[in-house]
């Protein structure tokens, strides 16, 4: 099964003649594949809430469609209310996970659309909402497959990969960043194997990224977060390859928390840190990662297990700090891989570079 | 409660007339606190293997109760006859576990007290034997509260201390080690807050550490591993006290998986790294931590959360690597806290000097 194709992480549908935002209920893998189907906003907020659609890419199609939905659920019959309905629609959204920009990223695109065409009858105003959605998240496949070709080049023979949490097709619209890369070396036949930091406390690793692997056929071995320190001690990672959740203008990169510690792991062992990411990961705006906003998420997913256990596994009412992400300085990546190229120090030239379609600028590489 | 005193971890029980090592049986913590009395030294043996009982000093503790135990339930009734069920018994026992020092050195003590003692009738025999590892037990308990008074000196007011896994009473006779440190510190009034990793895959920070620290009333905050080193990068960590499991001549220290990373973490931002230990944990065999044999234990305790998940976590049947330890390199270690002093770089002059009794040799200070 090409999980990269099929069945999408987040998709439009159809269903009984209700339009709904389709998703793979991450929450309930590898146990189960299910498809959920949000026939209203609330659910799509819930859904990205609630980590049943993750990785930051992923979270940006939802909330494209999730605006797409609003207004087509919306028994609006005038197109100036239709543009209010996707202001609100925006404005909830954007209260559902404070650190992925693409979330920011896709609502505004969204919300432009929107403005730039209040000329439109109502039916055409849904229409063109739903297609900027679906292109949205065409682009993102798109996007992925070409990050996985640039990226692949960085991938020797026989490497031993090592990737924290999940940003493979599961955390985009398909193919996914990290994994993207991964797959497009495996697919050159280079005879990869991936080691799998399992990411406490979600476990997206374990759970997502050994379970894409293992669809491809791509040689994978799970490991606890503590251990990836030593295997780059013992020589047995070759390079690290991750996704991002923002990457402010210095090459700054917000991560899901662990990420800092295999950076630094990496840096003192000189084993080379990519990071993979499309451009609508970056934010321009901030300088530097220093004012990246951290979202805090709940004790019960350390406590709990991610749900998983029914008795907590410390102390009844044990204090517990669970940021979602930390931030690796752009001091300690080698080199950032995106569509339209590969960013290399000094990263912000670079990124800044390839952001405005300049590969000249920096040492960026589109080649 | 003072868990430095009460229950305590492992003692000699005389049940219904027949005699037991009696141990917490931690893998119930912190949901029940259950004391199991093992009656043959099978069960001895499987505690240890289990983690029924563990860390390095209570699992040398154990050994040496359960060489005590083999000689009291054989029905030898001749002291060359004891003498061998104290190897064979040294022999199970030495088959349990691979890393931790202490085990090994607890036996060659049970050994040799064997060996000198040929000449006694069985029962005095068997009297001189469990004196001896009841001394090994009361030392311990004398050793960790020096321990504990050295090493509270490093430890400034107000401090922020972060610790791997549980080196603390439940991991030795009593009072424990890194957290004897923590226990004298706060003692001392010294208003201190614990950051206590949860330290997978068996959870000892989660369940034991945070749990000890509780009922003493030292504040505590778990963390998932991979946070540590993104609060060192906020500056929210004023030192890093752990055990250890071996130490080489070097100074190079086998601990718990992950204390590596938390090393290098620290290293990075200028925590200080202290590492506390009796001196039974130190092998002057070893050059190096290289030669220190690392132990690789089930998958399972990553797939199934230390068996608390009735379905496993990844993908079934996914490969999985499992170290119980790594090893920490000397040069990252600020001190470390021994009952005769504090030994400080260079490392291996200044642990010579603590283990020959001569406190002038290298930069040891046992003020």
């Amino acid at each position: 099964m090409d999980v990269s194709n099929a069945p999408g992480t987040v998709t439009w549908a159809e269903t009984r003649e209700r339009p709904a935002v389709r998703l793979i209920d991450q929450t309930l893998l590898p146990g189960e594949l299910v498809l959920k189907d949000c026939y209203v906003l609330e659910e799509v907020c819930e859904a990205i809430k609630s980590l049943r659609v993750r990785g930051a890419p992923a979270i940006g199609c939802s909330a494209a469609l999730g605006v797409a939905l609003a207004v087509y659920t919306s028994g609006a019959d005038s197109t100036g209310e239709l543009v209010s309905v996707v202001e609100e629609a925006a404005e909830q959204l954007a209260a559902t996970r404070p650190t992925a920009v693409n979330l920011f990223w896709a609502l505004e695109r969204m919300r432009r659309v929107a403005q730039g065409s209040t000329d439109l009858p109502p039916e055409a105003f849904r229409h063109v909402l739903l297609e900027e959605a679906q292109e949205i998240v065409g682009d993102d496949l798109d996007h992925c497959r070409r990050i996985g070709e640039y990226g692949a080049e960085l991938i020797p023979q026989g490497a031993n990969i090592l990737t924290h949490c999940n940003a493979g097709a599961l955390a985009t619209a398909g193919y996914g960043t990290a994994l993207g890369v991964i797959r497009a070396a495996h697919q050159q036949g280079k005879d990869i194997h991936v080691w799998a930091d399992e990411t406490r406390p979600l476990l997206q690793g374990a759970r997502l990224t050994a379970w894409e692997l293992e669809q491809e056929g791509i040689a994978c071995t799970i490991i606890c977060d503590s251990v990836a320190a030593s295997l780059m001690q013992a020589g047995k990672v070759d390079c690290v390859v991750v996704g991002a959740d923002r990457i402010a203008a210095n090459g700054d990169v917000a991560n899901k928390i662990g990420t800092y510690a295999v950076a630094i792991a990496a840096d003192r062992h000189d084993v080379p840190f990519y990071v993979a990411a499309p451009l609508s990961t970056l934010d321009l705006s901030l300088a530097s990662g220093q004012e990246i906003p951290i979202e805090q998420r709940s004790p019960e997913e350390v406590c709990y297990l991610a749900g998983r256990v029914a008795a907590p596994i410390c102390p009844e009412g044990a204090d517990v700090y669970n940021p979602a992400f930390d931030v690796t300085p752009a001091e300690l990546i080698a080199a950032i891989i995106t569509e339209v190229g590969i960013a290399r120090q000094p990263l912000a030239a670079s990124l800044a570079g390839l952001s405005s379609g300049d590969s000249s600028t920096g040492s960026c590489s589109s080649s």
